[in-house]
């Protein structure tokens, strides 16, 4: 199931797709997809005939947020050995946690502001795992598959002198405004059959610069549930960006990092399309 | 003016005190206190005449935080001279970023759980600056004045091995369940004369472990609102942790962190106190 939320920011009403790919209204079910409703909304076990009788959506406005009211975004740095060869970095031992703030999170094709005063704003194509129940201190990973909701596209947009060049914890160049574009949907677990086989693909102004898969993640998805419920309590519409594959600006030669007015492309395989104007703050 | 939330979990309802300290129930002038709501309270001007005209609380029953639907608490890391010595760091040139989930804030006095597997969990107490407007690439420290809605305790509780010892990121030790005690209560910034003048204190099991002084902050509050706001948008309600003096477990001969059984209480001039009995997780 494709659940998604269009409409103008913060007037967004929610959608759900048929398995043609139609766009039904969501609302006689739920006003909102919101993270607090949504073990709700998955528990009511949707089937296509129900989505069926639902009102189609002739024509979807913007795309916001597959979700409203996400409570925190959890982030893993370096999960995949060829970005952390690209950066320099070492292969780590266990996960690296740090996060984005809800606030970040904007529509999959809404603009991207490069930061005043910044001059390394850098792409990130990674696979959102959204949290569907609470997990808290799981036994293990295998426990992890009951928890997850479903997957979306997410660009982690990192200021990399912001990161690592201006004192402490990366937190300082992940969190400018509109750095989290996530959507178009999420697509409920249940229709993805493996979470660690997966294409991942971004563009800069047409020309590919990542091409990855989740195959080659260092710490897999149900790895990394679990690994983030011994430290923190993961709640529902809780969002885990996992990581992404080489082929950053950062890493490239020249370091070609995003300038007003430049677009990028990201997709991941049956997780839609994203495409973003990038503006100046 | 000094703004509380008391109740149960997740069900407390709005206070204000009047100038003898007793509390009145704000409920006749908002339904609760949000972050999203706290412009249009503050805006009400409330005066004195208006305070003791509403219903007086007889008793207090458990404070709740003073806000509900914070948006993201930011942190500011080695922000006191003597606390970065004992802990071994050079003084910043620049102020350290990082974050708490806003889920980890909890009553002044309800239960902060040590977590599973933690042998180093610490205390920090902090003087925690609440915004009332939005923040956005200040031009100067000199406009964070007009943003802060007012101040309150904080405890910063952190996991020293998570945070520095398990790889990457601090984040990994500061956003445990329970690990952010804030109240009791809001005071607003009108009544605070000098929030570069406020001594704060710290005791375990009554023996005291922190005692020192806002005047001996690295970087003073207006400093850190303005700094911060050069990296994301500050929005009401959202609460800055402005780093914590020396004293705590970490920095202390035999390092004595904390144990469940353990009680920390917690005071800063004019903001109240706290006491939190440490649970196990």
């Amino acid at each position: 199931m494709r659940l998604a939320r269009h409409g103008l920011p913060g007037a967004e009403q929610p959608l759900v797709a048929d398995s043609e790919g139609i766009w039904h209204d969501l609302r006689p079910i739920t006003p909102d997809l919101t993270a607090a409703g949504l073990p709700a909304v998955l528990g009511r076990g949707l089937d296509a005939a129900a989505i069926s009788a639902l009102p189609t959506v002739p024509t979807v406005q913007r795309f916001g947020p597959p979700l409203a009211g996400i409570g925190k975004v959890v982030c893993i740095g370096l999960n995949y050995r060829d970005h952390a060869a690209e950066t320099g970095a070492q292969i780590p031992a266990e996960p690296i946690l740090f996060l984005k703030t809800p606030d970040t999170v904007i529509g999959p094709d809404d603009e991207v502001l490069v930061p005043r005063k910044s001059v390394k704003t850098d792409w990130e194509v990674e696979l959102a795992v959204v949290i569907g129940h609470q997990a808290r201190y799981l036994d293990s990973p295998e426990d992890a598959a009951a928890v997850i909701a479903g997957y979306a596209i997410s660009n982690d947009v990192s200021e990399r002198e912001f990161q690592v060049e201006r004192g402490g914890q990366w937190d300082k160049g992940k969190n400018c405004e509109t750095f989290n574009p996530l959507g178009p949907w999420l697509l409920t677990a249940d229709e993805v059959a493996d979470p660690q086989q997966l294409g991942l693909r971004l563009w800069v102004n047409g020309e590919q610069r990542q091409n990855g898969n989740t195959a080659n993640m260092i710490f897999g998805v149900h790895h990394l549930v679990w690994y983030v419920s011994q430290f923190m309590v993961l709640r529902p519409g809780d969002v885990i960006n996992t990581g992404t594959p080489a082929g950053v600006a950062m890493g490239l030669p020249g370091q070609p990092y995003l300038r007003a007015g430049d677009v990028v492309a990201v997709e991941i395989d049956g997780l839609g399309r994203q495409e973003q104007t990038f503006g100046q703050a």
